[in-house]
């Protein structure tokens, strides 16, 4: 088994392949046949893929065998595969913090007591063309989960 | 000063009068002349209210004119006025715990070394119906910042 | 709205009520006619009460109207509601730092990549009688949640 | 003994042997003659095996002999070897601290001062079929344990 | 309700008491009828007492009636109730830390694998006179409790 | 000085050759001519040994040259060499939680104002037999320290 | 006892009396009868003042009664406090992070296995002249405590 | 560059050929030609060596070149370069928890508005023979730095 | 002394006062008689007004003798009086975060080993016109320290 | 990929050629033709550079080509890639937590309510001589920006 890459391993080749290859995401989730969102995140090491999306992205970006095994490993999704701290991703840390309160109230009005499902959930990312400075429109699409009575 | 009520006991008031004259929030943005979202989180106490939006939301909901000024006050965006263990609230932060590095990868291939702005950004909120149960569609649009290089 | 207790106050005036009255949870429960563990994680501050099930809970325990006002509020999920380093939830804690692991492994063995739903879920409590000192049953109950793949 | 892989490095071996070999923790706990549920936390290092069961399990593997001696050094049980912000787990976590209170009250109200044991404690995880979703009982059964008066 | 005090009120009031009457805890403990070490951590807020205990106290220290009544209450166990920085509470933090491994395999080779419990516990302390200095002498007494195996 | 091992290493060398030879701590305090207690915490890295303490065990223990010299290193009594939520260790940090303002207020009344020795301090813990359940009884005992006053 | 002040409060009816009286520590500590460092740490807290120190010291700083009865209460020497963060005192905590080690060092080849005393300890603090600026000289006195060998 | 060592392994090469050769700190100090508080702090990673500081501690320890050069590396003066869980040096971290306040007093009575240096700063430690007990003497040397105004 | 609000609430009061009368913070300095950037710092708690600058700054602002006596006390410079988790404040600690090895090596190169007075300090804040958007020029501006050698 | 080196450990090599060669920031910075505050920042893997920057830096610094691809990878700007305990960098984080306040201030009453940009941000570090002491002036420019309304 020691010679298994870990999902972090696995995602660190997938990025040097890729930048040595020159290819993008899009053309990489062509191959795992999954948007680009869902494929990107699996190759992080955030999604788990079956044997067949992992030997394609492997084929299309020359992965060793040992790294296309890993790709299908259960993935690593806990706190630390994360750095809240890098300023990117401390932006979206800080839109939970200032508008959290605000998707709490509107939820809670709109559909009662329960919650927006992280699991039954879609991440969309795109560009959005503006003269003042382009624009980053992140959707998240949860379905909404009511808290069970009984 | 000390009649003045800070920013988070105005909020408690807004909430308790909204819930006695039986008010949504669609109607309470309509005073302040905003979209839903921004006034949702001004009156909860992320945003400044000029002192004619404050007037606006403060005869609409009947409130006192201690806690009307008190709309005005600078805005408490820190960590405490956000209860992230909350569950709803939680799984927004987990979305950014496992989504943080794809959006992060996909925002540098796209855009090149930068984050996106939390503060030249818009919330959006609503809900799509699903025969296998509707969803909540939050969406965040933010500007792109390129790192500056001197 | 000063005169409205918040959710925890209203549990410390349950537990005195229902100190001083002398009654059970299951009668309780009797009154909001729900089960007796959703009963009580209500009236503790922890679920959303329906108008009328807080007026049958405080026609029972002989509550002020405010305090049944307060307990129609939304609940107090968050971290600083439950005192986790108390010795009787500690152990609860444990079971989740032992068993987390084992618990993962065989909902994916089973059910393959999701979650167990803590909002589409039920608690279940009781005693089994055992010659060698009786134990606690806790059940807990929840839908499995598969990660969407888009 | 630099020879002697850690619990947790055994750990790793075990499941790199199980999806080598396609086996199921049934069958895996078959040969070590315990539930499904004790065997597979002591495969991952949370309980102590005997040298027989770890020879069984290791025969069943096709372990080498470092690896099962390791499976009968003394367990890790602290919170390093649980990552509690993995999603699945982090469920479980939110359950106690949601349903804390109300386990607290009614384990009081039925037994008296005391503690629910994790020691004297058996986990049992099984699928209940359900047309809305099928579900995930988990149930925790635990010893009472009154507090001592001296 | 709120004419009823905490736990932790409870306490400083019985400290009070017993500087102005200058009374010594063997003698409250004589009044409790139990030892003088539980009786202590009792009208500290650690242990529950029976109403019996709560009004012989009560009548020893001439505590008012809501006092009295709080000492019923449920007991104050988490870690908010105890500061591990005192210099004196912190030196027995520090013998766990620097004896905690050598109890573990003190324990498990005489016992097998388990706990020391701290619930069917009873605490001793007393003064050893030397000439060199006197000495505290605490002693732990643990029911000894094995990890089952199912 | 590369191929001194640490303390930590020099003490699972130790755990290793002890299980190995199938020898008890009492055999090798009885090497040490130390207690048993003094003579595990030496070995476990928590006491600084002499040279000729460390060769004792070291022959009886057959360890290499290079870990007997290490057992002369000075100790790690740090925090990180000790995990108190293994559960065993834990339950032993409780009973500083749960008690620790009882042996405050015992100390203080009997002896003035001052703390408990962890250095000028001793260990003990054997078994004691009951028909309910044999029991560990564990005696901390500390030189009373009064604060200076100058 | 809820007129008594805690040791905090009394601390600041200290300060605010000796800056309306324009009193030095000096003065006060002639008062005590005590070393200037001590008395200024007595009665901001962190000692345990007599009945007649705090008599003394009431007469001087013109404390009510109920002040003077609290500066013979138990101090406060937790962690809470004392603020690290406050510029001073931080420099101080630096002095130990940097030069902890060398203390240790130079502690352990003069005297052996041990440490020095907080509990047996004396502070002195004086003002240096020095033409390129005047120093504090701050002087930390304890005894040595070598470790028990039992 | 992998062939140079980082600080803290320079400091362990230090410590070990220290102990081989039998030399004392005082000795070392004279071949640095500083103090032999500095020069210690200085070979354990804590202050900047001179090229030819570094040379001569090499020469008398018999340190391999790429240590000598290690020593003129920045210094490691972080809070992770210092463990204050250690029983000595958490000893100096409660002499700044209880005396803070104390010394932060002192300080502004006699200087005014500002900070005790611990950059312009000098360390002594010596030992004071006393009958009951011998005493470390540490004394921290620092200039008074005024807040500007400006 | 009960009747002296805190720095806190002096700032509080201060705020207020400011907001009421349509002052600006130039103005505020001019009365007393110092800079901008000090005088808002003072005001705000973070520095020593003497006598004479907080009745200026009180007859400005109509303060009540209470809270111009308790401009004097002294500052609250620690962590807790500051809410780094703001959004503006935060931006700031993360230029640290980024920056803060730059600026090590850059006053290491330039000036030896030593560090930038934050005491013997100034701060300047301005805006500069800019086409593309006006920029805030933060100066900060300390006396170099080099590390005492002795 | 497994020989790239990581930013870290580039940023380490180019430290070690640096001080080899007996270079110089501003000789570094005018390779790379950026400000010598940017160069260096980004030399220390806090910046993306072009593959033309790189190599004319890994010219100059004599380094491998592993190391200069290493140094157009994406920058590690997290938390984890600052030691803020290290002396010099946290007196910057003490000038956030003391003048924090005093910007936010400022800022808001010149600007609006908004922030100052991290991202469309220079740092510029220059000597200042002064016969008291050489001082350090740091400059942080950064955009404003106001905070959207929509």
């Amino acid at each position: 088994m020691s010679d298994t890459p870990t999902r972090a391993q696995a995602a660190r080749s997938v990025l040097a392949a890729k930048k040595r290859l020159g290819l993008r995401w899009d053309k990489i989730a062509e191959a795992v046949d999954r948007s680009v969102e869902w494929s990107t995140s699996a190759l992080l090491g955030q999604q788990t893929l079956t044997a067949d999306q992992a030997r394609a992205a492997g084929d299309l970006l020359e992965l060793d065998p040992a790294t296309v095994e890993a790709l299908t490993w259960p993935p690593d999704r806990g706190a630390e595969a994360s750095d809240t701290t890098d300023p990117l991703v401390y932006r979206l840390t800080e839109v939970v913090q200032v508008y959290g309160s605000t998707i709490s109230e509107l939820v809670r009005e709109e559909f009662g007591d329960g919650i927006v499902s992280a699991i039954d959930f879609e991440l969309d990312l795109h560009r959005v063309e503006d003269p003042k400075g382009d624009r980053v429109v992140i959707t998240l699409n949860g379905k909404f989960l009511p808290y069970r009575v009984w």
